[in-house]
């Protein structure tokens, strides 16, 4: 028995997110499906990250147990003949049986989240940037998202239908950049809480708004009071870039 | 009678182009339909350009008459309302009633063809951009690149279906750009025959693989025969950029 690692990218657009679900089509359904059909046995994969209905990927992480003899690093080409074109196996490797894509020490996880300003949307990005006709200010979207950095608790950018334990998490890097109409929030941390990322994006669209002034975050950080942050901005302009495991 | 000069961007991936046909859907149809509710007569737009199945476009142009009294530059607004996602009106004004968006001296258009090098296709570019996985020689390719720039009979880079009466263009420009994994040509030129551009990016691409060296361009120009060239590559990387009419 060998422990397969999948690097997977796909656009999110047509599933219902990663988890496996009644009545709605899935990633994680169309890879177990793939995998077994390739494999000849009942594949059930474990995934990294289980991203939301809408979501893209550039890099989730997932892996498999077989007793296949394909080459671990051949999984990636027979994979890709067989899946639609919408999801894309980005590389295949052979990693510990005892290995798991959750739980892992000081795992990081980056997203990029896409806003498109400008007076009417374009249609070639649709899928992949959320539309702002209202002019952002840049600048002070920048200075709002120092405050995000570092260890906080994030009750406050949490979906309140969260399980999690705990609402305290580190946001390692945050930047901002215009790139032509587009811009883009770059953000990594150690765990990511329910629709955290589009709620953090809402909250500093207002600010590039006006609506709040960017030390203000301060205090709807501190509130840990979720009407107190922007709303969930949808999922379209968001994409998981990667999952770092660091050795 | 006013007439109404419009400038419209769209993702061509759901259209059978942009000529109405029998038994397709196109832009120029759900046009028609659209400016027709709202303005409550009977629109007949005529077209700058008419884009094949697939391909996109940020600025085609179309013109129609109207004696609506809406404001003409409240027209992109208007019918943004009412269009599908990916069919957007970026600008809209009034123009002389005898100005047509064919019949003009001058008219240059530009295109940009995306390839996307790399060991597998990115799903999120799938829609823009057509997959190459073999290594490109990008310096090849703006070598032969130089052969294509001019005026010059494009026999050899014609749909053999074509009405044209004469196969002699002008390309002005031709730039190949590498950005990240994505290829990008950009021509501009005073009109294109039917699937120039496309066998232009097919031909280049060969280049790119060393089947022909860049000189043999010029001797693919002068044959003057179409099988002389490379493929017809796919219409999802072609995207009409704009229309300029010189005053």
């Amino acid at each position: 028995m060998r422990r397969i690692k999948l690097k997977v990218a796909y656009d999110g657009t047509n599933y219902a997110g990663w988890q496996i679900q009644k009545n709605a089509l899935t990633i994680e359904e169309i890879l177990n499906k793939t995998i077994s059909k390739l494999t000849e046995e009942d594949i059930a994969i474990i995934g990294a990250s289980r991203t939301d209905s809408g979501v893209h990927a550039l890099g989730n992480i997932c892996v498999f147990d077989t007793n296949s003899k394909i080459a671990a690093e051949k999984f990636s080409f027979a994979l890709n003949t067989k899946l639609p074109e919408d999801i894309v196996i980005v590389s295949s490797e052979e990693v510990d049986v005892t290995w798991h894509p959750r739980y892992q020490h000081n795992i990081i996880k980056s997203y990029e989240y896409r806003i498109f300003n400008g007076k009417f949307p374009n249609p070639l990005r649709n899928r992949y940037t959320t539309f702002v006709s209202f002019n952002l200010d840049v600048e002070k979207m920048k200075e709002a998202a120092k405050y995000i950095i570092g260890e906080h608790d994030f009750k406050s950018f949490c979906n309140i239908r969260t399980n999690a334990k705990t609402t305290v998490r580190t946001v390692t890097e945050l930047s901002i950049e215009k790139e032509e109409n587009e811009i883009v929030l770059r953000i990594s941390g150690n765990g990511f809480l329910y629709n955290m990322v589009r709620i953090i994006a809402g909250t500093l669209i207002r600010v590039g708004r006006g609506f709040y002034e960017p030390e203000q975050v301060k205090e709807i950080i501190e509130s840990r009071r979720r009407n107190a942050a922007g709303v969930t901005v949808p999922p379209n302009g968001l994409t998981l870039l990667k999952i770092e495991y660091p050795n």
